[in-house]
């Protein structure tokens, strides 16, 4: 069979193509070199994915091991075990390294070439060297992010009115059955599958048959991927495959994948603020590889790791702000994705709140606050004090404070809005005209209602985010105040629309 | 007069210049030097167009001869004529080499200074040296943008429903002529237009007085135009004046000018995609100018041109993908510009097609594929091979598949959403809301009919290239799956409130 | 007390810190190095905002004395003082240059360890060194940007419309008052606040109590500020502190931060134009820095500053355009922000305006231009001559002829455009479909008014924009001729639909 000739051909050049990828890699600077296991994978793997091991080579996994970088001195240090996992120190972190970690609680480990490989990586596994991260991480809302949406009835309801194929009847249009493809191709993409094994099967390859794990929801690289080893989250959804590198990740592109959308335009928001036109016009004279991440030295405006996530220093290797990976530890009000804004949850897994309705909300329909759930007003001063220790290094106490009062007004203001919104819904149902909660219909399938989300989803988030951020063309007329008040004069005449057409 | 005086001080220093001009472009290693001809077209433009001379000065035809070129290896080769065009070989490419080319077919060629000059260079000129790429645009869907929406009754109707200036009677608003500039400034700016002479006419320049043609038509570099030497499209809208640069063509910015907005937003798409990110944050560090383009080592992550055009190999120099410039002999599907996304058609001339209806349309109005005019499942699947070829340098097997389910299921779900929106719009024709093909009317000048093209012409392919894409984040909120929904419930409201007015 | 501690160990430390900075400041190349005063101010700010001492000793400000500027060659020159302001020529540029200048007659001046310092750094202090550029920005619309909006009586009723608070009385939706909060977040971030000092109050910072200036409207860097010293504008809303670099100010972020919403899409049209994809491209090759700045050597395609603002040369040093902080010299046409495009108003303050209906606006409500108050037909043959001057460095007399009618055809049809929904919306007002000047309510509070606003506010500006920088992408299908048709037409349903919903 041609196919197996073919085969035999490419097991015979592996060692050539192999030695010269390992040869390449080491020169990079590795003490110790590549492990026997992840010199097996390159073999093949250099031929068959060449693009994923150039990748890899070029990266600090590459070229450096665990012991190398438990030398670094207190600051510089890039993982955070205080010693290297089993079979790791002396190699520097290659395929099997990460492929084959903990492969007993890997459903989808398969015996391949002699390994127990395992498909998707998890923060489990990566938790082998960077410990403090993964456990942060964990109390990220991010990593609960497919539980979050999931696993609340309401949200659910919000993800079927807008993945469902509706079908008209000639009066009225319906919706139908999601399909899991169209969810992972949606909402799932940021927020993460869950990745199942159905079962291993056999196919032809280059390298003649193998058998492989046939996964559903895959490829996926959501922030709350359910994992094959019961593990939450994807640490390369921005720490991207397979170079895993700290300046991809503080570069805003990488948080743009999934904050850009009118229901989150972070993104949107920083390109219009000065911090991302100073970002935009000056970066490529900024350092962002560097441990410690100096302010004025390595950037002089920050990106959105900056404020949310990094270890920043003065110049001087002063503090400003310790490393964190739950990210929402420097942020007093939750300002998106919800209907009002409120103080952040106490916990990251928010399936756990019930409002005085009984529904999974963190306010009320009014916007009263379900304060057990959230962290009180301490807490809030105790997150924007952090985060203003940052903001203190380019701009004065006053500065800093007037910059606040604005965002608090921004959240008092929007949240009035969203009230005026939710109470013109409210009239649509009582009225007859929109069928909602008391007569068992979704809150989210009609157009008026669609127009009440974008309200809180769109507007009143997007005027928050560019009050918060500084990006004010964004919070006038992109998505912001503009659209919070056309949007909300056009529910009214649409009520009053709806009567008409009902009594016509 | 003063302006002959100027004139005449003008030509007495164009030597010291010109000559200035080229010893800087000989500089930039050509063998052969400039021509005679160019020579003395530089002579006076360096100084009335010196930015053209300057860009130009800069590019890789001020550089090499043909006969350089094509001394380069194989997969190395710039040029793909096996010999030089006459009169070009030992010179480098300057003004004349292309601005005098084919000077008899060119209805626009007019006698200045001496020699025959044509201003608008087609890609009949390019075929002097670059035949085999100029022969696969001839099969590309862009070398017949003008044809096929001008040569479309239909497609002309959804233009003119866009550009015609409207005028109120109190009741209702209708549509009045297009005028030519608009329709030059709007849709054929990337469509192209057709580019002809009026007259040849002198008027003064800085050299005295000088005749030129007129042209209507232009400015245009459009990828479809009508040339005055009777060719269809234009080189220079991805190779750009005067540089040509193969590195602009390779980037995403230059197939943004014409790929961005709603209805084909390509770049927004990209932009949020995986890809697109590891573009944005590691472009710096990657080549554009490597031909052939190694992936791993040229670049780590694709831009449109990489997927879509660019001949792609490994680092060892296996070819991955052969370059092509017919875009899209490596895609099953025709995601966007139609009503419903259908197999790609066979003819690049889309103008041949008619639907049972007997419209110039793929489909029928119900999302029928008018089969025979299109690419079969066979045809399909080994375009996608193609394509996929390329997929699997970085991604395995199973990942690839799961990929390409998802964007099976985006076809087929927004294609049902479109069919709803089409019902909805069927609906009013019928009930008299609104008036369509029955009454004679157009089918896109309506609120309603605007509403109903937006489903597909925004929504449904924007959902569709967010998935084929990996953007999610614009397929989701932006302009994709909740659009889609919400815009359908919209067009079920409007139909009932048109009805209400109706009868009030 | 602990934090006194504190403050004495800082006052300790402040020397070394303090003298590090600067020598590593006057590495930078200063003559004369800093003056004492600045050196007071740096060894505390070093360590108390060393965000704002890194980013200044990057800047040329810190590296260059007025004496060394002025003896630059005259185009090359980036000083317009004659001589250098008081006390000032043989020091760099650095804190107390700036923040003490012209002491007297800055309201915001406080005592500040022995200096009295001002916060607000305002034009007329950088006057000293620049008065040609302040000047020029004095006869800029942007100067004015405060007041022509709050000072117009019209436009302050649209601010309203978006800015304030709603209730929902179970019928109607009701503007409530608006915070001056709100409106410094919102429209005023980029026109600029009115900042006035409060009072002097005393408060605990890490050096002990001390008594600061309290701000309203602050902080602000709008392009129309109202300074304590009674200047109005920012030079920082372009050239950032504390680097107020040459290249942030040339590059396209920076005027994106005012100029990219749908109300004023310069950016994007820029960025989907061919100039902008040049741009993106190929900035990397570019010298942002040079002065003045070379067509053809130091970039190949203009950015905003290089057709509005910058000195533009040829390679040879031939100038092509003069420099000018007037922005709206070299145009003829005022595209945005108004109901109907008409040529530029006269004066830069235009609440002087008048037009027929007694109205502050530079039209009547069907188009009509107050002529008086606008420049006359050769005045903007003039401006427009002298953009021309610059496109025809690159583009051939008859391109940029084609170009200009097809800029002159979309003012024509897009007020055409803006006539016709303005018809459609006095039938409201007629019909009482909608209240307007007639009864006495405001014209931008109601939907079928916020959808006259958007016809000429956000599409035919949009159209316009898109048709000026040829950015067509943006000009059919985003924000141009597709919604300018569409949301006519919608106008047109929605007054039938007010019109039947009063009469069921």
């Amino acid at each position: 069979m041609k196919r197996m000739k073919m085969a035999d051909w490419l097991w015979g050049i592996v060692v050539f193509i192999g030695a010269a990828s390992l040869s390449a890699a080491g020169s990079a600077g590795a003490a110790g070199g590549v492990s026997d296991a992840t010199e097996a994978c390159i073999g093949c793997h250099a031929m068959v994915t060449p693009g994923i091991v150039a990748d890899w080579k070029k990266s600090r996994h590459a070229g450096v091991t665990f012991d190398e970088a438990l030398k670094k001195p207190g600051l510089e240090r890039r993982v955070s075990a205080a010693e290297a996992p089993q079979g790791i120190g002396e190699t520097t972190v290659g395929c099997a390294e990460c492929h084959t970690a903990n492969a007993d609680s890997h459903k989808d480990s398969f015996e391949h070439n002699g390994y127990s490989v395992h498909v998707v990586v998890t923060p489990r596994d990566c938790a082998g060297c960077h410990p403090v991260e993964v456990d942060e991480y964990g109390r990220n809302l991010m990593a609960n992010a497919y539980t979050n949406l999931k696993g609340n009835g309401v949200f659910q309801t919000l993800m079927d009115s807008a993945n469902a194929v509706q079908t008209f009847d000639g009066a009225a249009a319906h919706l139908g059955a999601v399909d899991p493809l169209t969810e992972a191709d949606s909402c799932l993409y940021c927020h993460g599958t869950e990745v199942v094994v159905k079962e291993i099967r056999a196919r032809e390859t280059a390298m003649g048959e193998m058998a492989f794990p046939v996964l559903t929801g895959w490829p996926n690289a959501g922030v709350g991927r359910i994992n094959p080893d019961g593990s939450a989250g994807s640490c390369s959804a921005c720490h991207m495959r397979h170079g895993f590198s700290i300046a991809v990740a503080r570069k805003p592109a990488t948080c743009s994948e999934c904050h850009k959308g009118p229901d989150v335009p972070a993104y949107k928001v920083y390109s219009v603020s000065r911090h991302g036109n100073l970002y935009t016009s000056l970066k490529d004279k900024w350092d962002f590889d560097a441990v410690p991440w100096a302010v004025g030295k390595d950037f002089t405006a920050p990106t959105c790791a900056a404020c949310h996530a990094s270890l920043v220093v003065t110049e001087e290797g002063e503090v400003l702000v310790k490393r964190t990976h739950q990210m929402n530890d420097r942020s007093g009000w939750r300002l998106f994705g919800v209907v009002y804004a409120h103080a952040h949850p106490k916990s990251a897994d928010t399936t756990v709140i019930r409002n005085k309705a009984g529904l999974p909300l963190p306010t009320e329909l009014t916007g009263e606050p379900a304060a057990e759930y959230l962290i009180d007003a301490g807490e809030q001063q105790a997150r924007r004090a952090t985060m203003q220790g940052l903001c203190l290094t380019c701009h004065s106490r006053q500065w800093v404070d007037g910059h606040y009062q604005k965002i608090d007004k921004a959240v008092e203001t929007t949240n009035a809005m969203t009230l005026a919104a939710t109470q013109v819904l409210l009239k649509a149902w009582e009225t007859g005209a929109a069928k909602g909660l008391a007569q068992n219909d979704s809150i989210f399938n009609e157009a008026i209602e669609k127009m009440w989300v974008e309200e809180w989803l769109f507007f009143a988030n997007s005027t928050r985010f560019a009050s918060a951020m500084g990006g004010a063309d964004y919070g006038v007329f992109a998505e912001g105040r503009w659209y919070l008040s056309k949007n909300l004069q056009q529910m009214v005449d649409w009520l009053h629309f709806l009567m008409a057409a009902k009594d016509s």
